[in-house]
């Protein structure tokens, strides 16, 4: 089948722009342009110079990138942090004496700390490191889901779930027999959290769901939905990949049980991510992956594991990335997260207002006057105008980054009636369409 | 319990020299400066030059690294590939139009082609990207070892397996009801693969094996193992992980069903590792982790899953990472495994004959005399002195950096008769011993 296409854009900080151009040298020692720039520029402008490859040119044209909901770019110190590691201390962690790993194992924890400052979490063990969100919300499905979830008992999503979200459960479900029930939307284009609540029962062991949605841009009410989830004993689990890189986030005021992200669109290194949970929570999960460093003794026939976070930490970690992340997290902190979401609150508004006065533009999602956040990113398509075309002209035309296709969100597209408008009928076309190295309807 | 420990040494090109001084510039562009050297120095002092870290001093005594057996050091490309990427052409691949997303995926899977050359697949769809080594064979488990392994059946390993090939398939034992059988020790200790020999039976389903041991710095005649598995209908998976970076691997003609290894271990970044299996084999395999990327299409229920390799690698992935270690495998290359191999066989006989005549030192594992290959690293003992001490005097006083503990191989220092020595009792004693950053003894 074709699968349906839109064109997504998402503003961030350092990619987008309102007000008066501004120059600076690069933030350097952990410091955020933002924080030395004269305050009158926007902080698109102050925060842009942080970030090599925006100063990129394409062909006369200096680059745009709207791609942030897919990745986000990297300001100088997060660079500057990895380089740093890989020339002077660069060390397996935990295991060695020796003065390098010593310094690496303390520069990983230390990164650990301050993902869980970020976050407000209670504990910095409350923070497992994972390659990703979607390897994080995997590592709850089979721990916690395989352990707890049984036939008859049901687990419920919203269609706005990215794939991330939806397939380790839909494993969980195969493997179990347990039942994915999924909440639908509003005629605004939101989650309905009232059928939400409707759907709730003691039946209900799991609840998945994002906090920002990277199709719609609206946000949902996180501490409601645990208060209700929490009522009938059911564990929430929330994708904060497009929140927590946006606004304070503080994972002790949102009580869900579990919490992902991801350090690539925190502006830091791709390869690490990680899983926010309570101690006790942690504790009382099965290890998911097995090998060195979660283990405490191992026999030949049985393995007793290590405490968390390192139960959930089998083989070298990517040790590099966590401490690049770490350095991302300074410079986000630096900025203050209140400040970012502020601004891209004003971002929010003008991309929303400007492309609506697009003609033969549809806007996915609820308008900003419909909402009590919607963030920075607008899911479009144009009539009778394949989203590929769109991303494409853009892309050779203007140097603007955005995204065609499906945006990890068939189910979403689905329901948003968005069909695919190209003659592409087969994956194998649509894949040579792409020049071989993606599928511009997926 | 006490755990058992010991201090574990690897020589490796860069980290070890034998031969007289010798300085060049770092190498760039992709070149290795032992390419263009004095080929009268030798390969250690020829490639020294590349790595920034071991210039490092501490104390006025210049860093001699040798704990390549629990990760390696970068040459200098690596980390500019790295740079490179974060700051001119960072963006997710396999999704975007944009020209930074078509440069990163073609980086990707140029990486990915890299590997594959290196190891000498098939087909680049051969080579699957993973966190590391552990999360590699834990896939194998997953998804190979769950849909194929059933109550009755025998899965065999060796003593001297690494706790990331242990741990894996004692949870595939422990839902599925299946054996473990492990291969005891020769007299010069070394794998028994006559009593491997024995074992086999067409109860064995799977196999699995170090190619180079990290304990005892033996190496297994995988081809031969290989042959005698597949009359019985076994599968093998090979730990490659001490192998892949020091002498040249020809997955096709090792035959093994599995091979996985590490980047960091080959001078490359963390956070990216690699699985190789035939296409053919990956075909037949059932996902592992879940989410954007490994699918087809996503419905409500179910979904469908892209071909191999993408089927495997869920999420985003770690992109600079893989295209960091490609640069390393360039580097590797640039010298020539047979070199690098060839270099490291005379290191291997300096090293033991060296230790060997240090009054009190117990080596582990076979003499080189007593083997056809032992690679530059040796585990040992001395009489009456903790392996932490050793470790910590060698650290301290010289800059030497070696590695203490059980390296993640309890049951083979348990099979070795080593016994912590020192008065730790419990594990909390352990990790204030050291300063709450290690356990020394584990």
């Amino acid at each position: 089948m074709a699968a349906a296409a839109a064109v997504a854009l998402r503003c961030c900080f350092p990619g987008s722009a309102i007000g008066s151009g501004f120059v600076s040298p690069y933030s350097r020692g952990g410091r955020c342009a933002a924080a030395v720039a004269a305050p009158t520029a926007s902080l698109g402008h102050r925060t842009r110079v942080d970030f090599p490859i925006l100063h990129q040119e394409f062909d006369g044209a200096k680059l745009v990138y709207f791609d942030n909901g897919a990745t986000s770019q990297k300001p100088i110190g997060v660079m500057e942090t990895l380089d740093e590691y890989y020339r002077t201390y660069n060390s397996n962690v935990h295991r060695g004496i020796h003065a390098l790993s010593v310094k690496a194992t303390d520069a990983y924890e230390g990164a650990r700390r301050k993902v869980a400052n970020f976050v407000n979490a209670a504990d910095s063990r409350e923070i497992v490191f994972t390659r990703n969100a979607t390897e994080a919300i995997n590592l709850v499905a089979y721990s916690w889901g395989l352990s707890n979830i049984k036939q008859g008992d049901e687990i419920l999503l919203t269609v706005a779930e990215h794939h991330s979200a939806i397939v380790p459960w839909q494993f969980v479900s195969q493997k179990t027999g347990a039942t994915l029930k999924y909440v639908g939307l509003t005629k605004e284009e939101v989650p309905d959290i009232e059928q939400l609540k409707g759907l709730l029962s003691n039946k209900t062991k799991m609840v998945v769901i994002h906090h920002v949605s990277n199709v719609l841009g609206s946000m949902l009410p996180i501490e409601e939905i645990v208060t209700w989830s929490k009522r009938v004993g059911a564990k929430v689990l929330v994708d904060a990949c497009q929140s927590v890189p946006h606004m304070p986030v503080d994972v002790q005021k949102l009580g869900a049980d579990f919490l992902v992200a991801s350090s690539h669109k925190m502006c830091g290194p791709t390869g690490v991510g990680f899983m926010h949970s309570t101690f006790e929570m942690l504790s009382t999960m099965e290890p998911f992956l097995g090998g060195g460093e979660m283990i405490a003794d191992v026999f030949n026939d049985k393995s007793t594991y290590a405490e968390p976070p390192s139960r959930f930490e089998a083989g070298t970690p990517a040790i590099g990335e966590a401490i690049g992340f770490g350095a991302a997290i300074d410079y986000l902190s630096c900025i203050g997260m209140d400040q970012i979401h502020e601004y891209e609150k004003e971002l929010a508004t003008y991309l929303y207002e400007s492309l609506l006065s697009v003609p033969n533009v549809r806007i996915y999602g609820p308008a900003p006057s419909q909402t009590d956040h919607r963030a920075p990113l607008c899911s479009f398509n144009v009539d009778n105008v394949h989203a590929t075309d769109i991303a494409e002209i853009l892309d050779l035309q203007h140097s603007v980054a955005i995204r065609s296709g499906h945006h990890c969100a068939q189910i979403l597209h689905r329901n948003l009636g968005i069909k695919c408008k190209c003659s592409c009928k087969s994956s194998l076309l649509q894949y040579k369409r792409g020049g071989g190295r993606f599928h511009p309807c997926t």
